[in-house]
C-alpha cells in the first residue's frame, strides 16, 4: 500500500508539472492571438476565419492520432481555445466598414438589446447617439444629421415610435430590431422614403459576442445602400440571413411564440402539481436536468419581454389552439391504450424529420457530454 | 499590405508551434493518467476523485490569473482533459467490490440497457450470464447458482418475467432496472424471499461511461445484503439516490412521461404545420437550435421505448389532462389580451422557482456558449 501511494504521488507530481507547462503555453498563445487581432483590425480583416480554423483543426486532429490521443478531445480543446482567442481579438475593437457615414442614432439605445448595438458601433469607431423617451422634445436635432437610425424600443412601442420618424433625410437608412417584422417594416416604408431594412437579431442581450449569432434581414427598400451595415455585422462575427417579413413571422410563431408559451405553461404546471423541485433535480440525469434548466431559465428573465412576444400577433393563438387539439388527440390514444396508433404517429414524425433527427441526436449527445463534465 | 501578411504569417507559425507542443504535452499527460488508472484498479480505489480534482482546478485557475489568462478558459479546458482521462482509466477495467458473489444473471442482457450492465459487470471481473427469451426452457440451470439476478427486459414484460422467478435461492439478490418502480418492486417482493432492490438507471443505452450518472435506488428488503452492489455502481462513477418507489413514480411522471409526451406532440405539431425545417434551422440562434434539437433527437430513437414509458401508468393521463387545462387557461389570457394577468402568473412561477431559475439561466448560458463554439 505504501508502494502504491508512492507511485501515485509520483504520477501526480508529473501531472502537475505537465499542467503548469500547458497553462504557460496557453498564456503565450493568447499573447500571439491578441497580436493577430491587432494586425487584423488595422487592415479591417474579419476576426472569424473559418477556413484557417478548419485547416488548423484538421492538422491537429491528425497529429493527435499519431500520438495516440483522442482526436475528439483535441478538437474540443482547440475549439474552446479558439473561442477564447476570438474574445481576445474582440477586445481590440472592430474595423469600421463605413467611416464616411454620418451619425448613427439608436432609439432605445439604453435598452437591453439596444445597448449591445450602441456598444458594438462605438467600438467600431462610429459616432453614435442615443434617443430615449425623455429626448423626444429635442429629437429633431438628434435625428437631423443621422445616416442610420435604428429603432430598438420594446415591441409594444415600435409602431408609434416609427410613425414619429417622417423627419429623416432621404439618404438616411431606417432599420428596426423588433422580433416581429411584417408590421414594423410596413410602417417604416410608409413613414420614410429612403433605404429601409428590418432586422431581427436572434440573440438576447446577454451574448458575450456576436460570433456565430444570426441576424435576420428583411429587405424594405434600396438594399444597395445598407450593404455596408450587413458587412459590419459580419465583421462583428454575425451571420446575416435574408427572408421576407412574412416568412420570418410565421417561422418565429413556431420557434419563439409557441416555444416560449408552452415553456411558461410547463413551469406553471410544475408549480401547480406541487412538484418537489430539489428532489426532481437530484433524480435527474444530465438530459432531464438540461430540459428542466431550459424551462427554469425562462423565469429568471423579464416577463414583459416574453409577454410582448407572445401577445404580438393574434394569429398565433389559432396556431396554438391547433397544438392543443393535437395534444388532446394524442393523449386520447394514450387514454385508450392505443399504443400501436401512437407508435405509427411517432414514426410519421420521425420520417418527416428525416436525417435531421439523427443529426440532432448526435449534436445533443456531444452537448450532453459537455454538460455532464465533472463539476 | 505585404508587411501585414508577413507579420500575420509569423504569428501563425508561432501559433502552430505552440499548438504542436500542446498536443505533445496532452499525449504525455494521457500516458500518466492511464498509469494512475492501472494503479488505482490494482487497489480498488475509485477513479473519480472529486477532492483531488477540485484542488487541481483551483491551483490551475490561480496560475491562469497570474499569467493573465482567463480562469474560466483554463477550468473548461481541464475539465475536458479530466473527462478524457476518466475514460482512459475506465478502459483499464474496474475494481470488483464483491469477488465472492456467485454468478450474476442479467435477464434481457442483450437488450440496449441490459448490455450496458453486462459489459460493466464483466469488465469488473464478475461472472455474468445472460438469460434471453429463448433461454427460458433452461432457465432453472442458468438461475440455479445466481447471487444476483437483474431483470432488464422491456417494461411491458417486466411483470410476467418477475413472476417466473420463484426459483431463486434465499441469498440471491433480485433487482430490476425498469423505469417505473412501484409495481415491479411489489412483484419482486411477492415472488422472492431474499434481498430485493428496485433500480432505475437515469441514463440511456448511449452513455459512454457512468461518471456522474444517477441510479435511483428503491429499497425492497434486506438492504445490508446488496450494499456491495451500490458500491460497485460508485466504482463505475455513478451516484446512487435513494427514494421510495412511490416518490420515484410521481417524479418520473413529470420528468419522463410528461416531457416525452409533450415532445412527441411538439414534433407532431411541427409536421402538421408544414414547417420548413431547414429554414427554421437557418433562422435559429444557438438557443432555438438547442430546443429544436431536444425535440428532434427523440425521433431518432426507438418509439417502443417511449411508448412503453408513456403508456406505463394510466394515472399519468389525468396529470397530462391537467396540463392541457392549464395550457388552455393561459392561452385564454393571450386570446383576451390579458397581458397583465399573464405576467402575474409568470411571476408566480418565477417565485416558485426561486434561486433555481437564476441558477438554470447561468447553467444554460455556459452550455450555450459551448454549443455555439465555431464548428
Amino acid at each position: 500500500m505504501k508502494d502504491f501511494e508512492q507511485k501515485l504521488q509520483q504520477c501526480r507530481v508529473a501531472i502537475d508539472d505537465i499542467d503548469q507547462q500547458l497553462v504557460q503555453l496557453l498564456a503565450k498563445r493568447r499573447e500571439i492571438t491578441a497580436r493577430v487581432g491587432e494586425l487584423k483590425s488595422q487592415v479591417g480583416m474579419p476576426i472569424f476565419a473559418p477556413h484557417r480554423e478548419q485547416q488548423l483543426l484538421d492538422k491537429l486532429k491528425a497529429q493527435a492520432q499519431s500520438v495516440n490521443l483522442s482526436s475528439k478531445l483535441v478538437e474540443d480543446l482547440f475549439r474552446r481555445i479558439m473561442r477564447d482567442s476570438y474574445n481576445s481579438q474582440d477586445e481590440q475593437g472592430y474595423q469600421c466598414i463605413n467611416p464616411d457615414i454620418k451619425k448613427i442614432v439608436v432609439i432605445g439605445g439604453k435598452g437591453q438589446l439596444g445597448s449591445v448595438f450602441v456598444d458594438l458601433f462605438s467600438r467600431s469607431g462610429y459616432q453614435v447617439a442615443i434617443l430615449e423617451k425623455q429626448d423626444w422634445p429635442t429629437s429633431d436635432t438628434i435625428l437631423a444629421d443621422a445616416g442610420l437610425v435604428i429603432v430598438a424600443v420594446p415591441i409594444t412601442l415600435t409602431g408609434q415610435t416609427i410613425r414619429k420618424l417622417s423627419v429623416l433625410s432621404n439618404d438616411c437608412i431606417l432599420a428596426d430590431i423588433t422580433s416581429i417584422k411584417d408590421k414594423p417594416l410596413q410602417a417604416m416604408l410608409d413613414v420614410h422614403q429612403g433605404p429601409v431594412v428590418g432586422l431581427h437579431p436572434m440573440f438576447g442581450p446577454d451574448v458575450t459576442g456576436l460570433i456565430k449569432q444570426t441576424i435576420i434581414v428583411c429587405d424594405g427598400r434600396a438594399s444597395d445602400q445598407y450593404q455596408w451595415l450587413l458587412q459590419q455585422f459580419q465583421v462583428w462575427g454575425a451571420l446575416n440571413y435574408n427572408v421576407t417579413a412574412n416568412e420570418h413571422d410565421s417561422a418565429m410563431a413556431m420557434v419563439q411564440v409557441m416555444r416560449h408559451f408552452s415553456t411558461v405553461c410547463y413551469g406553471y404546471h410544475l408549480m401547480q402539481e406541487n412538484v418537489e423541485l430539489e428532489q426532481l433535480l437530484a433524480m435527474s440525469s444530465p438530459i432531464y436536468r438540461l430540459e428542466l434548466a431550459m424551462v427554469g431559465r425562462l423565469f429568471a428573465q423579464d416577463p414583459n419581454l416574453y409577454a410582448d412576444i407572445i401577445f404580438s400577433n393574434p394569429k398565433n393563438v389559432v396556431m396554438m389552439k391547433r397544438f392543443m387539439q393535437r395534444f388532446a388527440s394524442l393523449l386520447n390514444l394514450v387514454e385508450n391504450g392505443a399504443k400501436i396508433d401512437f407508435i405509427a404517429k411517432f414514426n410519421e414524425v420521425a420520417d418527416w424529420f428525416g436525417d435531421d433527427a439523427e443529426n440532432f441526436l448526435q449534436e445533443s449527445k456531444i452537448l450532453l457530454e459537455k454538460a455532464s463534465e465533472p463539476n
